[in-house]
């Protein structure tokens, strides 16, 4: 959450919240965020078409960050949730210092959980290459609690796994037990699913990590720090949206049909359609101005 | 290779050959061209911002494919590769159909070998779900033998295990095993390698469709044909550069330090630096107009 520039007077608490992540992780923030707040409207970007951010650079990270910014505002959104933990780890700083509504990253409440939680000092992390490279975590943890020791360990291949359906699968699990042994040797007891896609494969992390590993979901974390942030600030929806309002509203830069079926598989809410956007329409934008771009870019094509 | 538009009398020979990928595959096709016309320049772009493409729609990857253009045509390049089996399969009739130079794509080379190669008259494909979704190599193939029946077999996972170094590996194995049975099963005599990453884990794909199976690679075909093409048009370059002339250079628009790393264990060359552009300032731009572009987005940002 940032400061300075927000002028709450704008702000309505029967606006909607956005949400974006690199593509499909992120439905499971907004799960959590359904299940903890369930009369908040919920307006979701998936940046399909530049997917997948974990592999790329801070500066692209950003820009393609700011881009998205820039079209969940023209939704007159209360507070953005940024539901991408590459995203948080590269762009959160300068997303902060332009913002003039309060945002929020996965990567604090996940920090500050597993900060509560170590009983032995040592933490580990899990997550894209990105966010591992950024020290995010660590930088969060030590200052909460210097005294916790974090392990970061790079996954790439449980992102592709994930989107291919092996939830649950020996190769996963092979997978799995190379990435965390030396987690596992380095006993750490709290372990953090630093990227969103992560929850999906919980079973197979916890039954390699074993009981006595406390497994850290930021997408949970983040969706109670929201709930207590909007009612901090008066923001918080009191009244169920009435029938037909259009409650969840999904938005991707590219594959609306493909990611309508997993977003299904993901949240068990009957999604029917998501609208494709032309992300590059909005580079370049000066902040605050939104005007000039109300949703020009959008695609009608939805998918069924 | 097209035609119409094409004014041979400002292409000379001595110019470089562009080659584009969505980002470090298509440099088995370098190593092809390097080896088979060891004389050409060569200006290479891989889309590292932006990859992967097999997973994104048609008409995001012609967007793509033609920001790219626009960028190489700024090295008056006499003909560029679309080294990429995706981009051939999605925007090659776009980009043919704006070209003033002759472009070449992986997939067409490809395809001719395979039915030639066929005994039986079954050929597999594998690929991307991008381009087995177009069903791009179905289509030439039966251009040109229609008793040839094409099964295609979408391999998301391969491109992943290849980028996290798991060429040899029980893994990769276990995964070639799942994605190859029913090509096995089918009794294929002929299979199409229709990604530019899977040159790089041939061994295990031979091992796995045993020696009676004809493994074809369009990277090698590729630059057979482009010999044949430049010959045929007096374009073949017959002096090598001289030394300090650069003859090879890497453009990437993103992480160009961890693409000069990949591309090292591809080609054993020596690569020392890859430059970073910012492809979105190449977007919609007028076709042929490439003056304006000269080169603004690239950033002296060279990785050792």
């Amino acid at each position: 959450m940032t400061g300075a520039e927000i002028n709450r007077d704008v702000l309505r608490s029967d606006a909607p919240i956005g949400v974006f992540d690199s593509g499909v992780g992120g439905l499971t923030v907004v799960r959590e965020i359904i299940r903890q707040i369930p009369n908040e409207k919920i307006i979701y970007f998936g940046d399909t078409a530049r997917v997948p951010y974990g592999s790329k650079s801070r500066d692209t990270v950003t820009r393609f960050s700011e881009q998205i910014v820039r079209f969940l505002k023209t939704f007159q959104v209360k507070t953005i949730v940024v539901a991408c933990n590459t995203a948080s780890a590269y762009a959160m700083e300068a997303l902060e210092r332009d913002a003039d509504i309060p945002m929020i990253g996965v990567v604090k409440p996940g920090a500050r959980m597993a900060a509560e939680m170590t009983r032995n000092g040592k933490v580990g992390v899990i997550a894209t290459e990105a966010t591992i490279g950024s020290g995010i975590y660590t930088q969060y943890i030590q200052n909460l609690n210097q005294k916790v020791t974090v392990y970061g360990k790079a996954c790439p291949l449980f992102v592709p796994l994930v989107e291919e359906g092996l939830w649950e699968d020996p190769v996963t699990d092979e997978i799995a037990r190379r990435y965390l042994t030396e987690l596992i040797d380095i006993d750490i007891d709290t372990l953090i699913l630093g990227c969103t896609h992560y929850p999906l494969i919980r079973s197979t992390l916890k039954k390699i990590m074993g009981e006595g590993v406390t497994l850290v979901n930021p997408a949970y974390e983040t969706a109670r720090e929201l709930k207590e942030m909007l009612e901090g600030q008066n923001l918080l929806c009191t009244k169920a949206p009435g029938l037909g309002s259009n409650q969840y509203q999904f938005y991707v830069s590219d594959k609306a049909e493909k990611f309508v079926r997993f977003a299904n598989s993901i949240i068990k809410y009957g999604i029917l359609s998501a609208k494709t956007v032309n992300m590059e329409a909005f580079d370049g934008g000066i902040d605050g101005d939104m005007g000039g771009f109300s949703q020009p870019a959008i695609q009608a094509a939805s998918a069924g």
